[in-house]
């Protein structure tokens, strides 16, 4: 098993011992950059908070399991803390079962340039300056306003940025897109929890930028295409032995 | 094929209407109540608005496929208006499709007492009256909270009562559970829109009242045992050619 | 100065208490029950929590200054908590500092039904059954909605029942009324915070109960003439030293 | 009586003949550039939407009083169409009366840096990237959270911005600043209305940009001491004859 482990601070303490934890237990592990190779390995290791592996998922597309060493605030994606690494990987050494979760890329004129954990961000690249665009849903338009921008949110993304906009909280097992925008200029809207299947495109009325999980982003204008599918590159974790749990703790925290 | 045709109203002169246009193309249809034996209908025809479907509803476990004329105010369980019954309704004799959608029951002390196609809706029994309670979600303690009331919806129902709470449209046929306070009492609170296959429990501090879509009710204690589940009775209805349509132009009626 | 020492409880340990420090003080103090003679008191001490204050609040109309020792769950109308309160009167004794506080009235054809601190609710007298209004400003039209109910606040209130339905919080001595929807059945709709020198109309197109802080309510139907206005009775308290810290508190403790 | 005609487009027709419609009338008015000398005008005549009466206003402290003919969208601040501004101008050339609403400054270390009439908002100047602050009034702390930014809007600023974020509409001559963030990575929050004589502080924790009425912004850092304040510089509009109408009709165009 190769095992990669992987901070943005290339000279964590943490992740040094990590590595040299794994490697007295006879296992093949290196301290890596993030980059497009990680694909090549059994097994990421994540040190650092939940925008760490937010970092290493823009990189990789088939994805090895991760497993999350929590150095940051809240971390849901994690699973384990510092204090107790050491006992968590010593279980997974001895086996693991894994678990998808569905990621959202976004197509600009038929291409896919962004893929996303938690969310595609149509958003106004000016503060304070409105964007406008229309929604359609299987070609059926189900939003136009003027807005600070407009999320597409995976079930695991509604505890991020969707979190944010008043959003509800998704089963992060649950097959599905959440669209909400974010401080709508108009009275009479909704969320909208979807089918992954369904087609979902965007129209711009005036220019704005795409992000993904606050990562990367791409310029957008009213010529382009947009448009946001169920990307066929799930993220894959090493199995939390309880989301909701997880999720509940969570909201505890950021109250 | 039997057809039953149903109104709250039994002296509706659209009713009466769509018999005679039923029994002169030949078909064995008749006025009949509402009760449980609509059950044995091959079809069922409702004139009125959502609220006699959802008596209809009220009364049927194994469901005959409805088809509704709307003479109500919105109708969005229904499939024609009385200006285009008949064209409607010719459509259908020459065969149609079905599609099911998902029923909630509340099981109390572990037996079933109330089914609904919206929501299951726990309630305070007096107006400007809190009542207390907790969920659980899988055993894990998801919600604590002081509140008028709180909602267990299926999607159908997110743009029913669970539209005046706050919570989301959900796509009808995703296959989930949307659970929302009505008036909570506390800051930091979420919805959520969970898998119907988890197991959905809710402890009461105080007594309510448990209410199916508006129409049936059930007394409840801080002794009793309750628990929300999926109906394995789904509500069928003859298929609507775009759901989603008919929501985006549902929610343009009731902005 | 005539002290009369209140508390919904007859029997009330603590109130006795109260009441022995205060004669041993050489003050005039007696227990006494919640009613309208009340008013003929120098001082009101409360003890309980916030209803028991409501309670006192809807016998008086001339109020005498009121101080709260806490033996409830929150407390946002009180001054002291069981364990300080000597410590509290003494100073009150030595001289105090009153504060006036907005109440609301509800006129049912021309005349005075009820009055509240916290908020006049129009609701719904059956769980589950729409209630349907028109709230008028000035004469003009401002909201239609089909709801659970409709509030009309005080800036005390905002942290009551307005606070459970989505209202800002208001500033304690903001001359204003929050107008805001219980539940309302409506996309497109929007709390107002007004100047209580308006004219503000409910019409009701269904029957439905007004209800005064929680306490006292009166049924009221389609032919009645409803009117909110700013009483000219005012809730009289001891002066908090900072009420912005104790909303701030309460807030955290209601999280 | 020196009349100014003002447009963003110098070469805006409509204000020409409002210019020629003027001078025909025997008034001394002629068509200006939007500068800080509108000051010295006795009228000013906006011909454009809200964005011009904004713009205007960023330019002048002691505010000349303000007549819109409304050629944009919604038009809140404005008093006239296209279609009726000769009638309308003939009846404010036989006299008129004025009114004022408050506007807010930003205070930059002690330096007032930003004026506005709808609202000074702190946001982040990265997209997807959150703030992070403390607000206190008078002194206490009132709202720690990660943002997309925060506003501090005037009652007519309520129907702009703020209205985006899930605010109330404040009667237009109430006197408050209403406090109210935008996308708040936290569940447990509030906006608040408060009195403007109260002390407004934020305290960031992360570099953002200070935007007036989405007009001129400046940045600011973790090392600034920020103050809102209510404007002792109102803005001066020709009176209305019913903000409240105008406020709900504009609460429909732009459900």
């Amino acid at each position: 098993m190769r095992v990669a482990v992987v901070s943005k601070d290339v000279s964590s303490k943490v992740a040094r011992e990590v590595e040299n934890f794994l490697v007295k237990a006879g296992i093949d592990a290196r301290l890596t950059e993030i980059n497009s190779k990680l694909e090549d390995y059994d097994l990421i290791i994540s040190v650092g908070g939940d925008g760490t592996i937010l970092s290493i998922l823009q990189k990789i597309k088939c994805c090895p399991p991760i497993f999350g060493i929590n150095t940051g605030r809240i971390g849901l994606l994690t699973h384990a803390e510092v204090i107790n690494f050491k006992e968590e990987l010593n279980k997974i050494l001895r086996g693991f079962e894994v678990e998808e979760f569905m990621r959202v890329e976004c197509l600009i004129d038929g291409e896919s340039k962004l893929i996303a954990l938690n969310e595609i961000a149509i958003l106004s690249s000016i503060p304070a300056k409105l964007i406008e665009l229309r929604v359609f849903l299987d070609d059926i338009e189900i939003e136009y306003m003027r807005c600070d921008g407009m999320l597409f949110s995976t079930p695991m993304g509604s505890t991020a940025y969707a979190l944010a906009t008043g959003g509800p909280i998704i089963d992060p097992y649950l097959n599905s897109i959440l669209i909400i925008p974010v401080a709508p200029f108009k009275l009479a809207w909704k969320p909208w929890v979807v089918n992954p299947e369904r087609k979902i495109n965007v129209e711009l009325h005036r220019d704005a930028i795409v992000v993904a999980d606050g990562q990367n982003s791409v310029r957008v204008g009213v010529s382009n295409k947009i448009e946001i599918i169920k990307s066929k590159y799930p993220a894959v974790f090493v199995k939390h032995p309880s989301r909701i749990q997880k999720i509940a703790e969570k909201l505890c925290d950021i109250r």
